[in-house]
């Protein structure tokens, strides 16, 4: 065993006990406790919206670890299997479907490689419906170890992943709901800075809901309850929430909704209209 | 690294996700294997029924660890973030909202404190919405290495939560539902030694439903399927169960629900008027 | 602490709750990061379904490691509490109702304990309704340290559960849904190398629903969105699955569906008659 292994980290929407055979190749290759279950639970088969929880997982670890992410409809196709090195020295391992893009972007990428099919005994015999277990387990526990990112396959450009933006101007902000989390609380991209300054309530119009008041504030606990609210989230953007409630649910909205606010005082057609 | 790390659990009601971003807090102090996942799926804003569980939960532990607990519907408001020593060595860390309550009368409170605001850069600018990840899981790492708890905050006086009590009389007894389990199982506040030595069947009367016929039983599997029981829990209480099948379903009872049990024989009133 | 500890592994329908109480009693005995959580959703009282499942969790795994499972509708009961070494040094702990019986077959079975009652101070007075907490786990921790199987109980025969086998004629194969998969996939005992060397679309009736056609491939990725295919799955036996949808509801199967695929050409009534 190399004398410092890396953590290996699993974020997936493949389910635990899909998940827990990754586990059992991992710790073929790694000792006791250096395998994190991050989530098994990601959004199934939506690479936007699973990419955008991926960035805020892995980018609350401390630099070193390899972060293994198995979201992969076109497992078996010609999407590339990829490992990325970050300029800050973690990894990121998966299908270069877009997933890792937004981490890799923000951490910042050092080099990429597509991986070579694995030369495993009997390799040729299991099927092509899980490279988590068949391809990128292997690769992550040897990066572990300390194996080089050369010796894993060659070099090779990921594809971006371009999430949405929001859009300002003086008499509101335009954004889309980026994720809608596991209390209902839909998350936007629009930066929290957007509401510094500012208090009160505010019109709110979000994917095909009628308009709204809000209500700007910093916690949950500011609204009464049902009273729907717009606050910076731990994302470091704006959510919309409902106070012990699902503003989801309440708004009827999904990932990708638009979202509109317009500040009192605000010309109504600059940001409606847009 | 100090030459003992103690493990960090959590327990909380936010998801994998979530809980994600607080294990990559805590890995940015500990080493591999020193973050343990009790559970995330506490049941939702529902600090009275998490903390029965938390207080199972932790007290299957032994003395020493750092237990972080986050159900949280206060987050950002006045509840005091808190940290806990017992008088056997552990430490309980979370929302002073009366989740820990329990679990520390049960281990006995050797000293509180209200945790102080972190003093990291940046702190100023992340949201109010998640103290899990910015105050609770930072705390948590500092008492698994070794930080004396008064370098974290002043003393204080912990809010407590009372969890309803039975009343036993000649007749028979009555409690409260204080969890729906796994199964459905609906787990009452009733100590289990009350139908110590009775056995046959009881009569019944859980929630708004009419009254019934449970057997007093030890296994699921003296039960028919479908018959409804009463037997001593893994909890140290009884809990109403139908074999295979979900009694708190049947019944139509949910956590906080009144529960009556009459002997044979007891007199018909003295229970089921209290 | 013995210079060397195993891994343990949990495999549980009982869901994190109650599987934080088995980790605490694990973490009794053992040090940081020797937990591993495969999954706690195991089908709910479904021994032989979990019995699939648990086969291809641990087999994943590298020998020496103990693996606890619990799926024990009759825990309380008649049903043996064993212990069993493999052939490669691996331990199986649980229920003797069958659902370690396909690991144990196919790692090899050294040798079989019935596990005796623990001699813990109070163990009386717990109930008989959580041995995964309350015999299992205590019995897995000590072997994980090095005891003796011998020193937990006496020699016991396992009973076997035998999963269901496919026929296979000229005209094509005949088998049965073993699992539901996360994501709607069905997955059947009939083994991949059945259609080995074939190609192209084949006469498809699973469970109750009418024939139909079904693509032979293998990647999802070659499956238009909705249609219908037939591809080697990780297990190493055939799926039914519908790209990014779920063909078990689009079919209607369960667990224990029969599922009959005819070729082309095949004679018309040697396998759908069976």
């Amino acid at each position: 065993m190399p004398s410092r292994v890396r953590l290996v980290t699993l974020s997936t929407d493949i389910g635990s006990a899909y998940a827990a055979q990754m586990k059992g190749v991992l710790y073929g290759f790694l000792p006791a406790g250096h395998v994190v279950d991050l989530t098994h639970d990601l959004p199934r088969h939506r690479v936007a919206e699973s990419a955008f929880l991926v960035r805020q997982m892995v980018g609350a670890f401390p630099p070193g670890a390899v972060h293994l992410v198995v979201v992969d409809p076109g497992v078996g196709g010609d999407r590339a299997p990829i490992a990325i090195r970050t300029r800050e020295g973690s990894y990121l391992v998966g299908p270069d479907n877009g997933v890792l893009w937004p981490t890799a972007e923000r951490l910042g990428i050092a080099k990429t490689v597509r991986l070579a099919p694995p030369r495993v005994a009997g390799a040729s015999r299991v099927g092509r419906t899980f490279d988590g277990r068949d391809l990128f387990a292997p690769a992550a526990a040897r990066l572990a170890r300390g194996a080089r990112l050369d010796s894993l396959g060659k070099g090779w450009a990921p594809r971006p992943l371009r999430l949405p933006t929001p859009t300002v101007s003086e008499s509101g902000v335009k954004g889309t709901i980026v994720h809608i989390d596991h209390f209902g609380n839909a998350i936007t991209n629009i930066p929290s800075s957007a509401i510094a300054g500012r208090s009160g309530s505010v019109s709110m119009k979000a994917g095909s809901s009628g308009v709204r008041r809000a209500l700007l504030c910093a916690a949950y606990e500011e609204l009464r309850l049902g009273q729907l609210g717009v606050l910076p989230s731990s994302f470091g953007t704006l959510e919309l929430a409902a106070r012990e409630g699902s503003a989801a649910s309440r708004l009827g909205v999904k990932f990708g909704a638009a979202v509109t606010l317009r500040w009192p005082g605000g010309r109504s057609r600059a940001v409606g209209g847009k």
